[in-house]
């Protein structure tokens, strides 16, 4: 009998591991609030909201294994669908990784560097938390924050007015966190999966450019040093253990000055893992499916070097970057909207020179030669 | 606006072409008689007959061009929906391909060597035939045959009953073809892709194995001479252009003493080019959907050594084998059935010697040492 895999979410994640999954002669069902979720061009799509009852028990008593595309469900919904059916990663990691103040905790305890970062329960906790941690610093929800959203820079304590208009009226919901601000020289993460049985393995760390808040550009492997790279993944490797964390996850690292602060961990398989598609020898989609099933894991080598572009908001026109030789594209079927991830394009090439052509190329023909330009300069 | 995809024929070849275009933004649709079509697992399904009005009508309504998984398809549906929709291959170049009579004679037109042949009509054509073309030899259906079903090999002028007991049913309806038996040293397929505009591209020739009548394994880039390599890409091009061709197609040769014999061209992705997945920069999945929609096409230049196993019949059990780094696990969803295609696995290296590593793991933990032992030996 074939396994059913069953996705919570069913975005661009979603249907990037149904169609990693399909060759393991997996078959999927996605739930989503919306009807179009992209997912749902390629798989079963249960439309309901996360907290409808009849709904996740429809939803349980029809898949094998349940897993994430969208980590912000309900815990009382993960909670109730763990008791009925596996799911990975657990309810209880997924609390920790989908709370800044939680996550930064753990890392600390664990003996990882983060920024500084304190609690905000009110307007007096943020001008204490701003006296302590200085400026510049980045006002945080805890919780529900994705893209850069839910953030609030501030330059010196005078923003902190106009922060706490911004965001103090979540400091009940979700709750707030105000991190210093790290003049970081670069993005590093780890996208890394454990399998059920504990076993650990790594993609290549990967470098990352943001733009407005929004992963722009990732290269992999990132010129790293031995220690560094040995360091990162060893911080990879704690969080993991520490949480019995099941599945593919990132951890966020900025780098300054030779010294790795963690920034966040994404419990799920994460954009700046999208070039292990035809970068790495197995996917992080795949590697994903494999943990959470329980099957042996695939080798996390990277295949050449890679660069993978995000597009956001809008699509550009495929046709000038078709025939770059070693470029892939992916449209996620979605429709444009500002802000929006829409799809991404992988370079992948055997050398620097030959991805810095494409890049070039890619640039010229897509009218991104800005985007291209952070990651032409890194390669040197 | 998305495009539709339309595939006459639901099978492994439409459910690869689908995750394949999936990236490209593309829908699909599948058309075929039965409900348990495997490609239906992730695209939608209209079942029908192929005959159906009714159906390919609504077929026709539901997309933005039209190709095939199976080539058999009746000439009459595929010319209906080339009076609606574009359709490629053309229903033209379809029908000399689907005979193996007319393709033979195109294929000497073209100044390609064949093995000897001769149509049957008729018992007495066929005591003719064999006059001409001595024994062995082989008694062939001209159409619908796949995978060596149709056929039927003579060791010596006794078995003329029995072939004619076995297919002479078949004279009328289908038609017959007697075949010189071609004593070949390797059997070799040139996968290769021509676009709307006529522009030609061919991945590296394969080496291919059968048993009893079915591919078994193939190995690419096949370890050719540059001349025989320059001559079998020359004869995949003067056919394709001869049938101004649109998409994928595999033109199958023997190779016997140096010298090039076309057996047939199958006018589709083809069983030997299951490899460009994970071995060449751009798939022969993802190029036939690049030609089928007037696309740039893709690099069709391989990534490292592949070796492809065909799973028939049933699969051996996955889980020993993925752990193998470089080896790709192909299920297709379907149920074994004796004879039936319902997966595959490529393994890919970086040098001989790593595929070579590779192989011998995959025949051990699989229990398929027989099957990659003339892959082996192969690869010296
Ligand atoms: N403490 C900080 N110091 C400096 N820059 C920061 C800090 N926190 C966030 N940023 C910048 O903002 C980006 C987004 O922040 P963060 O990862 O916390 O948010 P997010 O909403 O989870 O985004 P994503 O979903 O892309 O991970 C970071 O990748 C980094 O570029
Ligand atoms: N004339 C021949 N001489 C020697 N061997 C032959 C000949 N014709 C066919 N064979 C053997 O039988 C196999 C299948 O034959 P052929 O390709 O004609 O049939 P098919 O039914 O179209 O198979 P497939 O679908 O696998 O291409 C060939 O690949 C070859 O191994
Ligand atoms: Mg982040
Ligand atoms: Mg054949």
């Amino acid at each position: 009998m074939s396994t059913t895999v069953g996705i919570l979410g069913g975005g661009q994640l979603a249907r990037m591991l149904a169609l990693s999954g399909a060759p393991l002669g997996l078959r999927f069902l996605v739930m989503d609030t919306v009807a179009d979720a992209c997912a749902a061009q390629f798989v079963p799509l249960l439309q309901a909201d996360y907290t409808d009852q009849h709904a996740l028990a429809e939803f349980a008593s029809k898949v094998d294994v349940v897993t994430f595309d969208f980590e912000n469900v309900p815990a009382e919904s993960g909670q109730w669908l763990a008791s009925q059916r596996p799911v990975f990663p657990s309810p209880r990691a997924l609390a920790v990784a989908q709370d800044r103040l939680a996550e930064k905790t753990l890392f600390n305890e664990l003996g990882i560097a983060t920024p500084r970062f304190s609690a905000v329960l009110s307007r007096a906790d943020l001008e204490r938390a701003l006296c302590d941690i200085g400026t510049p610093c980045i006002l945080k929800t805890r919780r529900l924050g994705y893209d850069g959203k839910g953030q609030f820079r501030l330059k010196s304590e005078a923003d902190a007015d106009a922060a706490w208009a911004a965001l103090g009226g979540q400091a009940e919901t979700v709750g707030l966190i105000l991190e210093g601000f790290v003049a970081f020289q670069r993005e590093l993460s780890v996208v890394a999966v454990r399998g059920r049985d504990g076993e650990f393995r790594a993609w290549p760390i990967t470098q990352n450019w943001h733009h407005h808040g929004i992963l722009s550009a990732s290269l992999a492997p990132a010129n790293c040093s031995e220690a560094l790279s040995a360091t990162a993944l060893q911080h990879a490797k704690s969080v993991a253990d520490a949480l019995q964390y099941v599945g593919v996850f990132a951890l966020e690292l900025f780098e300054r000055d030779g010294e790795l602060l963690a920034n966040e961990m994404a419990p799920r398989v994460h954009n700046s893992g999208h070039w292990t598609i035809e970068g790495a020898e197995c996917s992080q989609f795949e590697n994903h499916l494999r943990a959470v099933l329980g099957l042996p894991l695939g080798s996390t080598d990277a295949r050449g070097l890679s660069c993978m572009l995000n597009w956001v908001g809008e699509l550009p026109d495929a046709r000038g970057a078709l025939s770059i030789a070693g470029l892939h594209w992916h449209d996620y079927g979605k429709s444009p909207r500002e802000g929006r991830k829409v799809g991404h394009a992988t370079c992948v090439g055997d050398s620097m020179a030959a991805l810095r052509r494409q890049l070039e190329e890619a640039g010229r023909r897509l009218g991104r030669e800005a985007q291209v330009a952070p990651v032409l300069a890194a390669l040197g």
